[in-house]
């Protein structure tokens, strides 16, 4: 028999948080929980990303409590979450002492692997979340952020990969979050990793660019380990090709896949009807599902060109939409190549704007902008050059150290703030990583009309 | 360089029909169509399919007026059609003089490639509208339609394409109208076919059952010469893998493709406003851009899953589905492994439920199973047992000449009967093909009031 071919199942985390807004409540898991586990997945990808800020914000959900939900039903496959490295499940950077303690509060929780990225590739901002995963006896799966320029060749990555290895990886992911590796690339980069490492390969992609399944097939035949898939009912579009279909697929190219598809049939039937219901009511956009191959040809991610696209209409110029675009590749080459992923696209694209619509580039900058310059987020790929940096900064210092050496520890202040409604550890993490949305939840948590509109309380009253 | 695949653009047929229930007018294809013939594409499937009866029937157009616009404004890329072979553009056998006439007035017309196939895969099906083709110039490929079962082997399609080659056909198409052929069949297939004749094969596959983009991947890699893709805005689901991202992927791994993907992304986004609409006004169901694996692990088409369910509930027999999903492979092996196409796969749902839900098997027969069985349809794969044969039609004779041979022409009544409206033989076979589709549009063609209510012209009346 062929080589076996694992996956890693994404519709508890990537494929619900690209189709649906990462919606879907615990309730609609429940049902399916045990199926999932015994039907020969490698692993579930359940929480992570923006399942937490979902949880509390959204839900009603504690996310916490969601993780050790799932954990009581998973006994088999591994519970995967995705981590932004020092930046943890947000868009700041952490003090260490937060980071610690969320990474181990996560193990404990439940979970088993973490694939851990930095949207700069640096891999100093990976250093604390490895250490800390590694010392709670969790799996590390550190994750290249993938994205194409001039800079980001398959050298580059591979690099990056024996970097990681060294950092004490225990298998390296090829995180693709746009769609846009192509096959050949992905062939390329594959067998460049493997051999270049001793660590499993695991690749990640979307459909939106419509050639999501030949970059994993292609993956694949390069040797590829593990693949991210989406069972079909909220497959491909933004979402990853679909777990069935490929599984068929490469079974009768010759490949194990150790899933047992009948089963999988059966939980997709589950979430068929989940899917209905967000389709009915407006919670999934079709859109979602449109085949979108403009990141391919512009080599700007789809989400970063709709933005512009709605930047320039709301300030009345849409007209400058082509000069904008021209100007895009030049910001980012000028800002060291940083890869176009969140929240640097949203940076890259505002910066781009502002130099086109204020007639003088540079002129207008955010302060993002010059914060990243300043070397807050880390280090980009390539280093800015002197011109640019003092346009943008004058003569400011650049720090050349982990931008979190900078931090003192927070978690002493955070526990202090939110004393009175936090029951546990993980309550004060919740709070030091989203402080309005968790004061909100825990708050409502202790009194159950606290968020209930006092008319209405009023109304119950005049009833009873 | 690598070698050069071609592309035929279904937008204009499959891809609408697939997705929008042909509903696509003229005019949504005329600031295009110049951009279309110029970007390199080898063929564009304009015509012949559902398109000729939507015209009549639903657009208020002349399809025969619809292709020549259409050649009007393309010169360089061939235009293509597809054929049901002695049934033209419908679901029974027309009379040899109204084949020969059509296809030669087909072509006439503007169209280059005639692609012809037998629901049946009899070969004697094709035979007439093969000869018609040559005779008036056009270019004949005759298309396998590709389906599951015991019987339908690699080695059963190949010699399939060799009797083909035989009858003179110019080209092959493998027409996977299910979406259900997988890459490495695909791979096999195609490879096969190439070597034992000396044809261009083309390969036509969906995207719903989330594999297409393998398929076409490794048909590619199998020496496919040819394949349908459907630009993005309507690409994928019930509809093919999409132009622009099958033309960038293949171009990365080494193939030539010819392609002008910028022009491409510049009449995609045209497309993209069309498809914008149709899904405003609900004539694009986003259920078509779903991915449903279902077709591969049953064996059979999404299509016919979803009738019988429907079939079952409008009976309240809703609770039998699962006995009749296991008869269906039994009645399709019983009556000699039929393709499971449009009206084959119809044929055999029905007769699965009546066995199942009239208690005894073969009590209750539809008209068409009997014809079928007496060989009206032509020669199914494998021949039908005389036992099962006796329990249909009893002890009734069985055709074994071409069905066609036992019609006589129908051209002149044709003639005759809607005398009054035709200008032109083109009319004459609107008429012939449907008739009250035509004779309406011809009717209203001829009196602009014909199908305005009488009320509104009363309305009209007071009002002047
Ligand atoms: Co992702
Ligand atoms: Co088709």
């Amino acid at each position: 028999m062929g080589r076996t071919i694992r996956f890693m199942e994404t519709i508890l985390r990537d494929g619900q948080q690209s189709q649906i807004a990462t919606r879907m409540p615990i309730e609609d898991m429940l049902p399916v929980l045990e199926d999932l586990d015994s039907c020969g997945l490698y692993a579930l990808e359940v929480w992570g990303g923006a399942t937490f800020d979902s949880c509390l914000r959204y839900l009603g959900e504690d996310p916490w409590e969601r993780l050790r939900t799932i954990r009581s039903h998973v006994k088999n496959a591994k519970l995967q979450m995705l981590l932004r490295g020092q930046n943890l499940l947000g868009y700041r950077n952490y003090a260490d002492d937060v980071v610690e303690e969320f990474v181990k509060k996560s193990v404990e929780n439940g979970i088993d692997v973490l694939r851990i990225f930095d949207a700069l590739n640096d891999t100093r901002n990976l250093k604390t979340s490895i250490r800390a995963a590694k010392e709670a006896g969790g799996e590390v799966q550190a994750a290249i952020c993938y994205t194409t320029s001039d800079v980001h060749t398959v050298r580059y990555f591979v690099s990056l990969a024996t970097e990681m290895e060294r950092a004490g990886a225990d298998s390296i992911c090829i995180k693709d979050m746009a769609g846009v590796l192509t096959p050949e690339v992905a062939y390329e980069l594959v067998g460049e990793i493997k051999a270049a490492t001793d660590l499993p390969v695991q690749v990640h992609t979307h459909g939106t660019a419509g050639i999501g399944q030949m970059t994993y097939l292609k993956a694949v035949e390069a040797g590829a380990d593990i693949i991210d898939t989406c069972l079909s009912p909220l497959a491909e579009g933004t979402s990853q090709p679909a777990t069935e279909s490929m599984a068929i697929a490469l079974d009768g190219l010759g490949y194990e896949t150790d899933l047992d598809v009948d089963k999988l049939d059966a939980i997709a039937k589950h979430f068929a009807g989940v899917r209905d219901r967000f389709l009915a009511d407006g919670g999934l956009n079709p859109k979602v599902l449109e085949v979108e191959p403009k990141a391919l040809l512009y080599k700007v991610p789809g989400g970063m060109l709709s933005n512009l696209i709605s930047n320039l209409a709301d300030l009345g110029a849409s007209d400058r939409y082509n000069e904008v675009l021209a100007e895009v590749p030049r910001v980012r080459a000028e800002l060291g190549y940083p890869p176009l992923v969140t929240p640097l696209s949203q940076m890259v694209g505002s910066q781009a704007l502002m130099n086109v619509l204020s007639g003088e580039r540079y002129k207008v900058v955010p302060k993002e902008i010059r914060d990243y310059v300043h070397g807050m987020y880390g280090r980009p790929p390539v280093t800015i050059s002197k011109e640019i940096r003092k346009l943008i900064i004058g003569d400011d210092e650049v720090i050349t150290r982990r931008p979190a050496d900078l931090l003192e520890p927070e978690l002493p202040k955070a526990r202090e703030e939110i004393g009175m409604y936090a029951k546990s550890e993980e309550d004060v993490l919740s709070y030091a990583l989203f402080p309005e949305q968790a004061r909100d939840f825990l708050g409502r948590r202790e009194d159950p009309f606290y968020d209930v509109p006092v008319q209405e309380v009023e109304v119950t009253i005049d009833v009873a």
